[in-house]
């Protein structure tokens, strides 16, 4: 059976809407996900620069909780387990409190994964998996299977990897 | 630079003997250490009867904050960093509260060990390295590299691996 690792934030979960909601409460913003998504290089990187100098509440308790699931992860991810073995590895030990909340929420979004399933690390280049399903490039770039680049506003100028833009092109490239 | 992963528990940190500790505080008992080292099968099978139904100190909040460190584990460690890539791996994600008094232990013990190369996860066998330092023969068994099998009281009846009987039998098989 192969083996599938799939990132959680900006992969399973729709972490940079609630990163904007945030940053938008903090700056007295108007950013939005859409505007990021079609902004110019310029636009974004001002984003960005923003977002790091106003980002401290990642290390607060509570941000990792309620995040948005994105649509048809549950789903996909659930049709995924049949044909393959799948492992969530998320980058989450920059993070103390991120761990225990990100825990709950995969109990509450996708009860059908268990602990034994799930990698909170730091690099990910020590992963042993077939496909490596995640938005940054460093995590992609050392990856030793298949990496495909799941589309989000920090990724689009990227161009080596095979993309997907949501689940259910995942559901088109491994599951048909 | 080949790459070797670490387990904490019980190889790091002397995780058996505040499981003694507590499981005496909890049914007025005198195990030890040293006396389960040299129990019969009997004994130690009557010891983890007694362990299993009383140790739900471990998904509580505290237990992995202070566990001692096992003796030469920070010199021979950072001596290993010299020459190979480093990363902890611990099966901790059956235990949501022990990730952040993991992460905090290991910044009070291992400060030159960053979150980079924490891996907190289940199942171990998704993880590529050149060996594996770990007390349970689940974890090395499924293990693509050199298993090396860390002493403690719970696997002195297994000898399928090499075994390493302390941080000092480490040093001399991998920094000779």
């Amino acid at each position: 059976m192969k083996r599938i690792a799939i990132d959680m934030d900006d992969v399973m979960a729709d972490t940079s809407f609630k990163i904007i909601q945030y940053i938008n409460e903090r700056v007295n913003g108007v950013y939005s996900y859409e505007g990021l998504m079609t902004a110019s290089d310029v636009e974004k990187k001002a984003f960005y620069e923003v977002y790091v100098a106003n980002n401290k509440f990642l290390w607060e308790p509570g941000f990792f909780e309620d995040i948005p699931v994105k649509p048809n992860a549950v789903d996909v991810i659930q049709a995924l387990m049949g044909k393959y073995e799948v492992f969530i590895v998320s980058a989450a030990t920059e993070f103390p409190n991120s761990m225990k909340e990100k825990l709950q929420w995969m109990q509450q979004h996708f009860p059908f994964i268990g602990w034994q399933h799930i990698v909170f690390c730091g690099h990910k280049h020590m992963i042993s998996a077939d496909y490596l399903i995640d938005d940054h490039e460093k995590n992609l770039k050392t990856f030793t299977g298949t990496p495909l680049l799941f589309t989000a506003p920090h990724n689009l100028h990227i161009h080596d990897y095979e993309r997907v833009n949501s689940w259910l092109d995942v559901q088109s490239r491994l599951l048909v």
